[in-house]
């Protein structure tokens, strides 16, 4: 044990009136809810980049946090490994994500950083056998380090190429090893910054067959975990290709990769698209490429993402309305790609963080079940489409514009509107929570 | 001739240093750019209902324009053609766009508008033939009457979609009459203002339906312009299925139709999906769905279309040079789909928001013709990729991540990154404007 | 009794676990908080212009709404008016608001306006005696007509200030006739669409002159109402001169009208201008010009006014916190500025829209009291500041740089940061919620 | 001399036809406009930050940049002053502008890093005899050391204030030392992360006591630079007390402050607070507080500072013309706050970027000193306002409402709307370019 958090205890159920910091209001990992726990329905799991990586830095300021494992030795990433699961096992949560940047020091070539890859990923796999946590999903980072300024995949070099789709290799090497559950990517480098010296269709086209690539190899490994594509549609880049879930679909459907491949959504990016998070959750649902979740959150008046841990409750049963119509989490889960604010610089702001997206989660995740249970939301829909079930719409159509225009004509058809109802819909919704 | 414009000469070309308010500084149509006609370059279109139909009204102020032609009678329905014509002379347009409403009176019956569509494009057919003026393309207008309120092709009520094909019917054979060029649909009210009272996966099953009909009606009739969606990401409706060029490519791939229609690109509704111009037609270009544009801007300041006359010309510049390396136009054209601000209220007004639009687009082609045709971006662009083009590179992209990974590590393949000279391309293109 | 609302009953206080549409479940008039009833806290005003004047109409769709009423008639206007105040007793809100465009028939002069307003005046009079609803404020819409198209007391022609002058005595006169608690000056129409046009020296001396002979005015009549100013960015102008509030207390401070003038804060207008509804609250608080509210919403992702009603009672309950801590409203209330989607055409929409947005102002106001009542938050910002409370601190204020730099040389001063806590003072907001 | 930019000549004026990267086009220094050569209108000043101290990190990615005077000694400060002077040399800036931890090592203490600065102070006081480059102004770096994380005027921590007088003193010195012409203050940590934390008003009330003293330690030295404040609405802070010029005016009334400080206003920071560039010049110059540039434009689709360097002549030319209009620079000048993007990594790309960013400076106040001479735009405001100079409007404007609505009653007065020419202007503003 590392004193890191000594004094802190493990995080239980008190419930809602509980006057404790350190406990959990509303997530009580065992309560069931429509027929499965809140652990299971949550499948939540840790960010090992934002909470352990991360020194503090924005564009006007540099490291604000001072932790014993920073530095790139490999006893020190040990120590933070250690620390690491500590805090999940202080939480609870059954999961965790890392690139490998985060868990290894960075050597000067691919060998050397794939051993020390290989030998954090043995101990991970010891840590968790001790500790029953789990891998939610692995990814690699090719986006910080200066060799991918221009983008991985679609890096003008096809050096840089290479070199990601032999990173890739090995983080999905990693994955397997630890028995992840997902394998994403996140294409924060893959676009452009200005349209002047970029090919898009050459980058596309080198973006379609990389994304084959891992597909290929995940069927040669016999990974059975999903492949994950992260929408963002800019930041750091001017654009980036993987805008949004509707565009990701286009480009899945592009290179025929759409029964291959599905989407983690998160709220921050759905919000840099001009889309609520349940929009994108509800196109993605609705596309067939549901896949897992990023529960952190954007400040609506900053205009960059600030992935902050998740607080208000009736947006995020909205989202998990979404995860729920969609059939709920099969290998996706709830990660919290969320970062403490730079000014909360104490090991207790770390655990009270995610404390509290937790037990937000759980209430988001509770209202949404009971909304759909009790059914009148999607009743009102139903009727809303009713007209629709007809033998003579189903007509329609399967006919053509000549033979409606005709019928229009003939029977005079002059359709009077109907009220939407918002308002009252949106009443509904505030009974649940 | 009607009087609106007494006293307001056709408009001619006198060079950059006329002093003549009504006079062209830069668009000479029959100068030769890149072996072709400027006219034949721009195929400027005027827009019906900007210019004539719209009474200058915001969400918080009434009409300001008093035209003689307002009012509801197919004899001011024939003087706003006549108004309407006269300046497509004055301008030299050579060709216009509309849509049903813009020209006819309101009915109350299908049968009813059907009928007086007719009679309009009876006379516009005269009209064209007197004046030489062309159709760029038509459509219908399937948002403004509160039948729409709630979608067209997508709305709830079957009716109402039988209505919207119907009306898209006559449309479409009012554009094929009067020889129009494409045939365009904007889904301004197919989307949705809460997803509480809305079934996405229903509506855009049926919005798939609604644009085969359309693919296959235009084929029926022999229609051979080009169909053409315009992506526009909200406004009026909080979310609209057709979002930006990449989501509807996604849409037509999902529904098989990406041969069969393209897009009608506008400024005012890339900057809305937090886009260029130039991204956007430069996407429309590597996806092979380039048709047409909509050449008015956006506020950048502002949140709402407002769909003003476009004048900066080095940004124009930039969209034109995606238009010329998609090979320009071959149905479609430069269309205005703008309008004079509310407090423009005067004939001239709209006669000088046109010429200086026409004049800042000739400017902007011809900079985008003098710098594709000297070459240096272009050059600059290629050498940037130029590692591609060997055969090892085309090589490692038939290949798999596990023998890439074996070869970086042979090889010890360590990329340095390249300078992107982003700032130096700038100075490039400010040297041809 | 017109039967407009026919089968609609007064609404009441049935609880949390009411099934009732048509109840409410959080504001119970009577309740005591923190000393006051819940009704005294809120003082809830209904609009009279989006609920009983707006057509349904947006930028690219005509009216949606068939109200018995529309019309320009004195006798609709008084129909108008009865459905109002039916209206208000159902929902049991105290107070109302109007303009003076929304309550009378538009006249073609000065004269025939006025009469019409003192008529409809005379009959509010009565109703208000017959009902015991209250006016919140009056107001003049200097926006709408197209003779203020380029401003009100900003705009180029002598002749529209004399007029808006004109208009805003008649208001005033019947605000003050009315008993109203408020006089509200909205400058929709006092800013530019282009600064190519615009004298802004000129035009805001204009508008401070004009403010000033409002506030004259009100002293000399003897109304003992606040005069509010509602702070807007834009829309419709592109530029409005009432920013936010901090803009509008500096224009205040140039006129030296900070102590006569406060600022009437909507949400929606403070997510246009960039900030959170709390910052507009705070900063009012702060510079000692918070007046009243309009509790309605903007959507995210909407860059227009969408005037939504409220129903994120989070969000709500951060407003009204800082709402306590200005001490609670004087003359000011809880103005819902709001209008139904204008797919919302029945009129039970337009009743429970208010009731929705009532039960969440209840629900946040609670939230907040009880926040406030039980004081951590304010203890735990008043110990992050303690270093100030020192004697050594207050000396230093009154010091200089040179005194300052010398102490902090001779004592070695390095300050070390201390954590922020921001996500545990979320977390504690989240515990009232 | 160093070889940093060995290789590359200084750049001199060669016309509008130069095929040259390395010559300026439309700078010409001594060129004479309006009665001023150009250096002398555009008193252009580079920012030694971006270009010298910033290593091209972004909020995803490290380091890009490798330049030989990283690192944190005074040897190597001096061998960045060395390059710093060579490249505003090579371009012929007349000017410079630091911070003091652009420019010294960081020590472990306030007395060590004023020993340091002044070192470094005294080398360039030789630099600048040697070379006649001047300093155009100093400024305190209060954000990016993690002391100042929340905040330095405006810290709860009142040795944070201290150590931030002290060292606003100490550059204060440095800027007197070296003949700066201006002291700006940019205050990116005074303002919140979280209300939740945060005392407005006492923060308000450190922030101006602090901004007191500064004006105090100017006259008490004999400082006649200007003080300036540069406005930002946030990043990297969620909310910045100077948002704009127009929340920095209101702050200097409150303070009483408004004759001793101007504003440094930026494009880019403009676009943030969503104004115009020639917004926020125009207000500053209406309000009688315009002092300076940060000529450095953001990119419209990103929601963060991208602080590029400019390029869009037509835009450039509209903030020139309210600088003009403001009577031209007295102690302000031209800084490019600008960073070259991270990509652009030679040496040739910094002096590029700057070539560019002035020869588009240069056309921009060449076409708004010619669009000023001519008189045209003028001539047409002032005819907007005519109306206003008549006896009797003046008279109106002393006069109170209720004589203006008798008169308005008795005269009939009923105004009629007149065009506001908006597209005809824009049509003249762009003959100028
Ligand atoms: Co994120
Ligand atoms: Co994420
Ligand atoms: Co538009
Ligand atoms: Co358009
Ligand atoms: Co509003
Ligand atoms: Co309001
Ligand atoms: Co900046
Ligand atoms: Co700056």
């Amino acid at each position: 044990m590392s004193d890191f958090f000594k004094d802190i205890p493990a995080i239980t159920y008190e419930g809602p009136d509980s006057d404790n910091d350190f406990a959990f209001r509303h997530y009580n990992p065992d309560e069931m809810v429509m027929g499965k726990s809140l652990k299971d329905h949550l499948r939540f799991a840790a960010a090992y980049w934002h909470s352990f990586a991360w020194p503090g830095g924005d564009p006007f300021g540099g490291q604000t946090f001072e932790r014993p494992w920073f530095g790139d030795t490999m006893e020190l990433a040990r120590l933070k490994a250690d620390v690491a699961f500590e805090m999940f096992q202080i939480l609870g949560v059954p999961y965790y994500c890392f690139h490998d940047v985060d868990v290894r020091p960075e050597g000067n070539s691919f060998d050397e950083n794939t051993r020390a890859l290989r030998e954090i990923v043995d101990y991970f796999e010891e840590k968790q056998a001790a500790t029953g946590v789990k891998l939610l999903w692995g990814t690699a980072n090719l986006f910080s380090n200066r060799r991918f300024m221009a983008g991985a995949a679609t890096n003008p070099d096809p050096d840089v190429f290479a070199f990601s789709a032999a990173t890739v290799k090995t983080c999905m090497d990693a994955t397997m090893q630890l028995g992840g559950e997902n394998y994403v990517l996140w294409g924060g480098r893959e676009g452009y910054e200005t349209l002047l010296n970029t090919d898009m269709g050459r980058e596309r086209a080198h973006a379609g067959r990389f994304l084959q690539m891992v597909v290929d190899y995940k069927h040669k490994i016999g990974f059975d975990g999903a492949i994950l594509i992260e929408p963002k549609p800019q930041e750091p880049t001017k654009h980036q290709y993987d805008y949004d879930v509707a565009t990701v679909y286009g480009f899945l459907k592009e290179f025929g990769l759409e029964g291959e491949v599905k989407v983690n959504v998160e709220q921050g990016h759905a919000i840099l698209a001009g889309h609520s998070f349940e929009h994108e959750l509800a196109m993605a649902r609705s596309l067939g490429i549901f896949g897992s979740i990023d529960m952190n959150r954007n400040d609506y008046q900053s205009g960059w993402d600030t992935d902050q841990f998740p607080n208000n409750v009736p947006e995020m049963a909205l989202a998990y309305y979404e995860v729920l119509r969609a059939g709920g989490f099969t290998t996706g889960g709830t990660n919290f790609d969320a970062k403490l604010r730079r000014q909360s610089l104490d090991p207790e702001d770390l655990i009270l963080a995610h404390v509290g997206g937790m037990d937000a989660c759980a209430a988001g995740l509770k209202a949404a079940a009971a909304m759909l249970e009790d059914g009148k939301l999607e009743a009102a829909r139903d009727a809303r489409y009713a007209g629709w079930d007809s033998d003579a719409a189903k007509a329609m159509l399967s006919s053509d514009l000549a033979s409606i225009a005709d019928r229009v004509s003939a029977e005079g058809i002059n359709p009077q509107p109907r009220s939407g109802r918002q308002e009252r819909l949106e009443n509904l919704v505030n009974r649940y929570l």
